[in-house]
């Protein structure tokens, strides 16, 4: 691609270097800057350098957070007795979303995957350990992808966490809402008829 | 959507203002930025307000520009006597990349449209007429999307450079390469027969 000036370029640059964003996409977002007056470039440019600058994790469960604790933790209407682990923020915010959770949240920063050099000592397990010894935390939700990164997270934290008194359960599998049964892969298949539940269970949704 | 951070709500939106970026798209943005050192959102940062800030239109054929007169109208192997007139600094970039052509250019900021709200003297028509006037350009040539209102703008130009010495050509309309004839519609194939090729021109391509 051949540009006529060099802000234009480098600023597309910085845009391609986004994932899921070429340089056809990064000159449009580019194009269309331009012409938007200065001061709301100038306000875009400030926001996204002071996310950046100011953002802070939460102390307790390493969720983005404004504080030093973020908003879920701090909040006195969940039950504190309640942890949902999570491989990164995404995922906080996809539960979130549902509206139906009312516990907290530990972000563990990853899961374990040998083959990208992720060993437990690279995640945030200690101070979920710790929380469960030191906060009466009574039930340990499991959270994380079905894979086997996420299987061998779960079989490595159930073991930490074995000597105490909690309850460890993970989210449901089984065949999604609106899922085709002729599409779902055998072991899920197998699994939601092992784990089937009662009507009244199904009905509440 | 719900966000346990101010700054990343504030962020999300930002990027969720431009065009073809979703709320979804924006927070994998965001996301992605949060992961780099704050010294590289830094840099994206004042790479995007130095742009909009320094960025200037070419006095002459109002092209971005770094400088008071673009790359293109300053570089000395370029045939001055040649004008290329397009809607805008997109045309010119999809022009330059062919690396075929080699004159210059006349961004005319947009196309007659009435039904836009955009008339004849929100376009740089008069500095078009100007350049003509005083340059010594010989050929015009319209390089205007084949739409009603690209049509009517290469109309009220034409007119408006009748009297003047100088040719005035548009680039050839007719069956593109790799398209399907079958495809095609009517008007640009009965035009691709009229306007047919000698064999010779077309083995040059």
């Amino acid at each position: 691609m051949i540009f006529s000036s060099a802000l234009i370029e480098n600023a597309v640059n910085e845009f391609a270097r986004m994932p899921g964003i070429g340089k056809k996409t990064a000159l449009r977002l580019v194009l269309h800057l331009l012409k938007q007056e200065p001061s709301q470039v100038q306000q875009f440019s400030e926001v996204i350098a002071r996310m950046r600058q100011q953002i802070r994790f939460c102390q307790q469960c390493h969720n983005v957070s404004d504080e030093d604790i973020c908003s879920i933790c701090a909040s006195h209407s969940r039950k504190k007795e309640l942890v949902c682990v999570v491989e990164n923020i995404r995922d906080v915010m996809a539960i979130e979303n549902t509206q139906q959770y009312n516990g907290l949240y530990h972000v563990l920063g990853g899961i374990i995957s040998p083959i990208d050099g992720i060993g437990p000592d690279q995640l945030n397990i200690h101070s979920l350990v710790e929380r469960v010894q030191q906060q009466g935390i009574t039930e340990v939700i499991m959270a994380l992808s079905p894979t086997i990164e996420g299987d061998t997270t779960i079989y490595y934290l159930s073991k930490k966490l074995k000597e105490l008194p909690v309850k460890i359960t993970t989210i449901a599998r089984g065949i999604a809402f609106g899922g085709e049964l002729e599409y779902a892969d055998e072991m899920t298949l197998a699994r939601s008829i092992t784990n089937r539940l009662p009507l009244e269970s199904y009905m509440q949704k």
